[in-house]
């Protein structure tokens, strides 16, 4: 259970940076939905690496490949296993950071806890985890795109290092435009600059990214421990380096006073208005069907050149410096993965909604 | 499993704000750990209403009941059950908010997703089903007594509205001594003062609590969705009002570089000591040894005295006003809330550690 | 986990025999389900004891009452919490029990366990914790007569020691007209004899129930740990002094050719039509829409007045002789709890089904 | 959830007959394990198809890959992947097949669930699947074998067809020297006539298969839907074509009376000796630290040359015949499968009883 998300749509990923594969299986898939491995090879080449000058110049092709629960196009509901091979795995020497712990890295903890640990390209604790969470979105997609159609999925960055963005500027048609998944043009200048500057200097810098939901039905979370945020909250944080999430307000909730905070309720042609969203569309852990609005804080990446100290495994003072091939703003290919475990989130809802209480809100308004 | 929260000390809480009763139904208690009704009690009434006139001037007295899995002042290993029976719920018409929709409250949400809703007191949705948590945490506290001597879990606010604390001035001692159980003893004064206007108009304001926990060993954590973090992140954002989460830098991590964000590690006499602790004590989602630091955002309680806009269930436009004792700083109260969640996720992932390696951590250093 | 069943209608039972209560907290109900104690209390009494002169002369009046989730009589969607005070606690001289260990009991297990057991009437091992299951399952058959009318949950004994039913004989209508809840009047006459005579030498026998599940739809169960027979298994398998479960033909499926063991097929006017049920009504876990039949064994209670060798917690050698008001044959009161677990599992797998497929089956055949 | 088994070993399988590939992602599992592909091989091997005359004659080779959570032969406690490709998966038309349903397999159930179904070779609901407990159960061992030294778990068959060993001809190192995995050679000389007739005539008949696990500590196993017999039930119940499931006496323990039943215990050198093993080594749930003795009967393969009457998925009735390469008797490729499943059923309460309790039993006795 430790490495399984979800509570009906259930997602367990599995496999290290660079052993021979990794990948998602998935159980509770809602049977008879088109899916093809394209569909889901289409996510995880926007996660994929190498694409621009500002993400880790490693190859990975990252092909996805469906190993069951999947006939003749459309699932069955058993199991889909998507298995993704590592094709490189560089045959290089690791014997440095086998002896060393990176300061701000998974090393010394995972020694910590289980006395042996796999220290090619970070093994378990390796941010290529992720791809499996994109190929596992990408069928969560499929099954939304299906019983919810219109739902849109869609994640951003909102700020690289102490650069925001200006949310006057947010444009969504921006996003694809630009490496950084920004939907201020404006921003993605600023921070191209200031990208390019850490890159040389062998640097790197934190992020925010921003995920909405837009078309999720009102009735989707449940009391107390199975609430929407709790279950985004966790999805969130589980992704590597994310020290900070936040629904709608978030953090910032607690400057508002309540006539602030309060989002006012009208009644519109298609059910309730609301005058704003500081809620971030979720009330008492269920939607409102507003936007459902998550954000999630990405720390800088410690593989710098900067000479940080650290000890070795027998406790000797030493330093270390992390060549290689590594992502100046992890942040960015953070975008895709955040849409994808919001993907999850909400499919796992629906369908836990339609388990308890049948298909669609139960309760009518006017 | 909606309502239940942990791997192996697993906590199932039930009732309603004007039911009979409410509780947590504890699975996985390990046995032969004294306890005794008064143990509980004691942090049920830090959280109890009406201590000061910052909070609610509802006079619950909050007694629990242990109606199982102890025997002689002992647990046995059979689920304990907390009971908590409510005693002051007053006859009053609830026709007013039965019919129309609080804003920022889980009325309408609990109305679309179940068609029906228990008007009195919130229901399910109200803050007073926290009072079970803290029963809970009271229990597992007890336990991590006797498995972990000398770890401390402390909670306490470090913002009110505007008002954030000066770090320079925290000191633990001071926590206990003011109603807002804040280690700043200057910001509480200035809080006393601020809450009292904004209770004299009758409004609300938000505010930020931390809680930290020490002395927990490291190893503790699993990836990836059973992370320390992760759960950490599940654990609060599922407590009522809370719109954020953050471990470590939380947020502000996007702010930083790789440089300033590195915590280096040198040897000191008992092991790994660490320059700084941006990471909150945890890394990869595993505990380092290090203080664990979490913190979370609680929106202000939209119960206010400005009339808000709203609808009734037949969609009709009105206006709301909500009167009645309710807390100015929902984030006081909270705050023993967010100690007891963290003493159940620190306690239920010792056990899960156990259950995977064994008793303490595996790999040695030096 | 460990005192839970159930994938979405989730059940966990606390409470010990001589505690102050026992119950249920039923978490995953679905909303608006119309519910009272009384009609709980209808399948409390079938299980009650002192009944009649078969079952033991303990006078618990099971009066079972509901604490949450319920709101002007309906269900709410929130954790329904079901308590049974215990009212029969005699005070009692246990230390004879506390040190010695009953042969056939859970007395040695439970101590060896956990090194401390609550020796008062079988503390949590002891059958009145079937009462909370009876009442979960109470409340699952009011959300099935709900989403399933006309479906029938009957359990029955057809053998109790050497004496089995003759399956000729079964009449349902005869169930409810003997203290055996058996179909077959003539059996229970028989049986009359001979249980009074085992009554009357202080010995015990055990027996074996039938549970029948009429009218549950096509589609239910689903591959691999959660077919319908395993969580069937499961659920019979719980409860205490049984040691065998069976579906359709069960032990006996061995001694079958593949010819006598093939249910045939053909089309009637609703739907297919087998020409026999072998399999108990489910084929590859999932339910065929025929008659579901489990059937458990329950062991003879080891409460018995003729001498058993046993030891002491110090090792000693002893004898014990277990006095005092014991069932003669365990398995008549075991019948409403087949059919409460049956019920569960019933309602539960018909939640996980529309979890995953939606509303009824989804394969037409004609 | 419903494809895995397990509270803290939890193993989810994946992967159809004639698809690509099949597996056991296996999640909890202790760390620093030594353990290569071979050592699984071993277990996989006995469960190989075409081995002999009486099972079937497909020639999967079932060779298992290790993708994941193993580093230099050892565990590292992260998920461990078991993948075994599909290579035998002839070309044939499944036309026949896809639109008739065979009586008594899985063919009608999936279509009325689903309403999509992998005709080739059973899909997800073929006995190729136990390939995957298998390799699991490899595992499972492994760990055994480094946590309780000594510890045996043997499965052997008891009954085929109405032929029944004389267990006066018990002899464990009989088990290996014939086809049937049989302790009882004499058995096995009258079922090799018996079979062959069997199998010349193209029918099939059904079995029983014993699995005794020998050096299990007391204490395994939990209240009360974690108990040991339950879980042993449900992993036992779930393996294909199984009907029945007993521990110790079984069914058969309806006819004994309470001085029958009751295993008497006496001090022995090392600990609790008892005089019989009517429990099948649980009481209450729990481990004794006897032989935990589970059985289970296997019905005969609906996969027989005589035509049986069918209707196809438009509704018409129909007849079937199914030709191909089918074991007469399924139940002796189901041995290794239910000593895997003990296996990891086993070493999960294992675990559970740590993260519980710590290592061990404990209340000492003497």
């Amino acid at each position: 259970m430790m490495n399984s998300f979800g509570h009906i749509f259930r997602v367990t990923t599995w496999g290290e940076s660079h052993g021979p594969a990794l990948g998602a299986t998935v159980d509770g898939v809602p049977p008879g939905i088109k899916i093809t491995p394209a569909m889901i090879q289409h996510w995880l080449d926007r996660r994929k690496p190498g694409q621009n000058k500002y993400t880790t110049q490693r190859r990975e092709p990252d092909v996805v490949t469906i190993l069951s629960g999947v006939y003749e196009g459309e699932t069955t509901g058993t199991p889909v296993q998507l298995m993704i091979e590592n094709t490189d795995q560089r045959s290089k020497d690791y014997s440095d950071i086998a002896e060393k712990f990176r300061p701000g890295h998974a090393d010394i903890t995972y020694w910590q806890k289980y006395g042996i640990r796999d220290p090619r390209g970070g093994g378990r604790s390796s941010a290529r985890e992720t791809a499996a969470r994109v190929a596992a979105g990408g069928l969560a997609r499929a099954v939304l795109g299906t019983l919810v159609p219109g739902i849109e999925i869609r994640g951003y960055m909102t700020r690289m290092g102490v650069h925001a963005i200006d949310r006057a500027n947010i444009d969504w048609a921006q996003i694809d435009e630009n490496p950084f998944w920004t939907p201020d043009a404006k921003a993605a200048e600023t921070w191209a600059a200031y990208l390019d500057e850490l890159r040389k200097a062998g640097s790197s810098v934190g992020a925010v990214i921003e995920v909405v939901v837009r078309g999720a039905p009102a009735g989707l979370g449940a009391p107390i421990y199975a609430k929407l945020d709790t279950d985004l909250a966790a999805a969130m944080m589980s992704i590597n380096a994310v020290k900070g999430v936040e629904i709608g307000e978030g953090m910032g909730a607690a400057d508002l006073t309540g006539e602030e905070n309060a989002d006012e309720i009208t009644m519109g042609p298609d059910g309730p208005v609301f005058s704003s969203n500081h809620a971030g569309g979720i009330l008492g852990g269920i939607s409102t069907g507003q936007d459902i609005v998550a954000r999630f804080s990405v720390k800088p990446t410690s593989s710098i050149l900067t000479p940080r100290k650290t000890i070795t495994r027998s406790g000797e003072p030493t330093e270390i410096v992390t060549k290689g091939r590594h992502d100046p703003c992890v942040g960015i290919r953070a975008v895709p993965v955040g849409e994808a475990m919001a993907a999850c989130v909400i499919l796992d809802h629906l369908l836990l909604h339609r388990a308890q209480v049948g298909d669609g809100p139960r309760g009518t308004i006017g």
